[in-house]
């Protein structure tokens, strides 16, 4: 495939450019008969939406979402599921100062050096604004495993260097960084004024985690679950790392400290995160993310132009100063996307399989 | 595809069991005209052969690699390349106890949910015994790169809790620990010798580098180079974690710090980790994987049977304490395989592109 | 995949039904660089546009395309390419007789037993009115293998039992019937005037070739030009049989007969229909479909309902009396991507592969 | 993917060369718990091996399977089942003759250009002897789908210019020629016997049937259950056309007559070929297809050298005079990989679908 789609049996074919006419995605494989409205996949996308709140970029984006195909009479058909928004906060004269210089950290170069051209608006394919699409299709994934009993949700645990620990589910929605802790608002929020008085940006973790999920998801050798997760998760911009479970604390463990015991009362832990030798084991799977700092801010920097020139890049326009903040429901959807797709191939191979031993709870 | 496939245009199929009759795999979309010897891969798999130190599993197997097909008088020819490796040293006897209960940490409970049965012997298709095969044909990936001017290198970083700085290249191979810093090797050997007592494992982390990568390659939106590598590398037994470049440490960075800014020199620096918008930008690629420690130690563990009861669990037989220590030519292989599967994808879509803006080098 | 898209380096996705918003399509792994406009895509769509001579369904629609992303001023960016096509002319009412009952020879029952629910407006996903997406892709393809000096064309090779003959391509596009012999057209017309009036169908032989394809397009062992030519060209609706050159004749053919001789001057035929092995020779590549007739049609047909029962079914609405009118540059299309996809494939793999031999002209 | 693997979900991988030390092959996405030994797969084999009568050629190769991996206590395990076959019968000294020379009709002359280097023994990669492996892994599928009530079959209806009618499948394996009319076996006898007077060849049309297939298999809209038939059946070697049901007869036929009634007692007719809108029906599938005369006979033909320079070609060697006579069994195993690829596709993605509609029996 050609980098643009994600998936085997459940599949989703994405296009569009940050200033382009419209964004547009294929949904493929969903199975026939879930109940699907615009309405369904507009929840998450508001979750997702620029300007909700002063941290975050002010382009005005309704994200108005489409639904083109593969919706009958309320219900899904099992065909393709054609999504459509269009872009209309389209500010292109912003950006004809960038049209031959490339800004740091940005994908500007590096598009020119494997196209030889590019679309300059606002990073045009390389932009976030992509991801929309992202959130719209997980939103058909996150309702169809919600009806299976899996629930995928996630939050903010890290905010630059302050530490976000995980309170509540409830508290997520009820603030600007999705944090789990209602008490910290205050300290994130006071740290991201600081921040845009530096004119500077901050990067961010995020954790995702999905409850109810099966045990026997996943795909050795390859695409194991957690290495589709990896991929998925990696994929989102800006994201520079990704653990399952205990994650890079598992290099400093003993085996006795980190193996999940199992007892009939259910796990004692879950340094695994929720999969092991590649396969759900029916614990929740718990993933994290590494997002870097937004790379366009106003402090000027170095770089070259198309032509090797050295030149001073002040990125103007409007851009988040955490693009971490607006990562959570972007996740969700990409474990979503991942989970469902193995869900449909675990169907697929292993039907008939009958196990008696019982699926533990974790403790 | 069903898991046991990785790549697009430039694919490796594996299949085999630990105490199975033999390792198979192919290689298909290699080049033709690429001189190959079996010796080129047996290398490569001597390097992650078992019983090397004593810091390893003595299990004793030769790993000769036999190739099959898709070579002919000494070169590549464009035909998929065969490869096989028989089991020679298979202990069954010992893993009968094993046969009904579930160890912990280990992939046992999840093969038993998926499908219903397993290859007891070993760990069977779940043991890292497969890896061998991601080394052989890692191997042909890693001769053609170094022929195109790349080379892919890495070395273990920490294991448990020391930190291991990288000093220089030519170390890496004088140590059984692949350790770039040869003063810590006697530390390295006490720590492991300290562990064998405790009846304990620990972790590790590898870092892996490509050098001499040219810019362009990776495939935006899903298919990012990164996004693929992390796919590849997290796909490694007992990998609970990727990094790119800064990784993780890019959460409490400032955009001021994080970004590589660029002059006509060359990049300042490189938290990018070689890959901007998914896509290589010249610089080395630096990736950096977390394993857990061993999951078969001897001291005892809970679990249960697969009737649920409770049992304890002791892993006998012969294995690594650190399955870290042999990571580093799997590493290697896994981020090669992504590579050159890249290269080819993006000669196939943009041959024809012609750039005249220089390459950076990295200062 | 879940089968709505085609390809492996150069992909299209296509959504869409008959009576639903729009049809869209995604156009994958497009080499930037390209001049294109959605006229370039126009031209192609109104050659296969329903109503435009009184032997097909008179349904008015504009089928106007719109270019949602992947080109920038004017050229491709090697982004995706999304295509949009609202549906204007949806007659529904005229469809809710149908709702619980089988058409014979439709995808009605096939279709109710797969997913348990369908679009039966105008038969939804299975209508011919999604191969629109397929010329609007196939169009890119074609422009891009032009100017590599490649030319897909195609004519109707026989309507019914009437035999045409190939005189000159350029009569092709004179007449509503793709036939390259003018002097059959007004045998070919009183043929479906009176076919009407027996409110009856029939079926077609299209007749597809490519000309100025290099040596050396196809990638055994499966996926073989001929192979992917028979997968692209036998998923056309109403399609029943692929022919590459010779086709069935060679079952008859003796080996001296068949063989293609080889001369400095030239082949001296082409029963191969330009390939060997699976792999272009260089040679016309020559490929030849059969249509069934019409399903829709007005003659009462027995049938059953949802429930077993019995049924009369009269198709009503607008339909061509011969499918195969209209799909010459359906076939043109697919024939344009698998090529492209070929190109670029091959381009991947073998981009340095360079051969003295001379690369022979046909006689 | 690159050429030597096919299906989605059950997926076979093929490498290996003629005169080569083996052929390989893995096949993915088997169920557990199927019930499988080498002597599964040899039967199909031996059907297929050469020099089992004077019509066929003489090449001795014992083609002994043996099965390296997925199979545990005499089951499949759900994980790839590894398939090797050693070359025996090898003589090399043969071929070095037409080291640089193109034999007309074979792939000599396309794979020099492609690759710029070929195994020109016996073919190499190019040898029908690669068909082996097609006839071993579908095997394993024939097996499974046996097991859910589904039958593949095949005969030889066309030899040359002498029709086959079917009388019965018992028939067919009683004869050298999967003739299902014994009566016709001496006439077909003494037309092969006078070709090889001749020192000619001639070509076969092979019928492939499978009983038992529920409706609902297929994926439209690109990977219709036909059009991966085609491709499947297409991608045999010496193959040049496919036809579902009617095939090419479909172009004289009128709608009238063509489509396929429904009545609660069953269809009528089976013009479809079992396959509606891409879908299976529940009739049964049933294609045909055009086998080319074989390209290797001992009558001198023209051609040229690598040079570009005249020479004239004798193929000597052991060669079948109809190439068609051995592709029965290969026919049958590739429309069963197709059928089981779908079988699990369309579990994953419809497993939840109940319809209370009656399938139809064919009358």
């Amino acid at each position: 495939m050609s980098g643009n789609t994600i998936g085997t049996l459940f599949t989703v074919t994405s296009a569009g450019e940050s200033h382009g006419p419209a964004l547009v995605a294929i949904v493929d494989g969903c199975p026939p008969g879930l109940e699907l409205s615009a309405d369904d996949l507009q929840r998450d996308l508001d979750r997702r939406k620029p300007g909700t709140s002063r941290h975050t970029t002010q382009r005005q984006e309704p994200d108005e979402v489409e639904i083109l195909s593969g919706v009958f009479e309320g219900r899904t058909t099992g065909s393709p599921i054609g999504l459509l928004i269009r872009n209309t906060d389209q500010k292109s004269k912003d950006y004809s100062a960038i049209k031959d210089l490339f800004r740091p950290a940005h994908a500007d170069y590096t598009y020119h050096h494997k196209y030889g051209t590019r679309d300059y608006r606002g990073g045009g394919r390389s932009s976030a604004r992509e991801t929309a699409m992202r959130v719209a299709a997980g939103a058909i994934a996150r309702k169809y495993l919600a009806q299976q009993g899996i629930q995928v949700r996630g939050y903010m645990s890290q905010l630059g260097p302050i530490d976000i620990p995980f309170v509540s589910w409830d508290a997520v929605h009820d603030n600007a960084f999705f944090s789990a802790d209602p008490s910290k608002v205050p300290e994130l929020e006071a740290y991201m004024d600081q921040l845009r008085r530096d004119q500077d940006s901050v990067g961010a973790r995020i954790t995702v985690v999905a409850e109810g999920v099966p045990p026997g998801l996943g795909e050795p050798i390859f695409d194991r679950l957690d290495a589709e997760l990896a991929y998925a998760l990696m994929s989102i911009n800006a994201v520079k790392g990704v653990e399952i479970g205990a994650g890079f604390a598992s290099v400093a463990q003993r085996g006795t400290e980190h193996r999940d015991e199992l007892t009939p009362a259910g796990f004692t832990s879950n340094n695994a995160g929720g999969v092991l030798g590649g396969i759900s084991s029916g614990q929740p799977i718990v993933a994290h993310i590494a997002l870097k700092p937004t790379s366009s801010i106003t402090t000027p920097g170095r770089s070259i132009d198309v032509h090797g020139q050295p030149v001073e890049v002040i990125t103007k326009g409007r851009h988040d100063p955490c693009v971490g903040i607006r990562a959570t429901p972007i996740a969700e959807a990409m474990m979503a996307l991942v989970l469902m797709d193995h869900l449909l191939r675990h169907r697929g191979q292993n039907a008939e399989v009958r196990v008696d031993t019982p699926v533990l709870p974790q403790l």
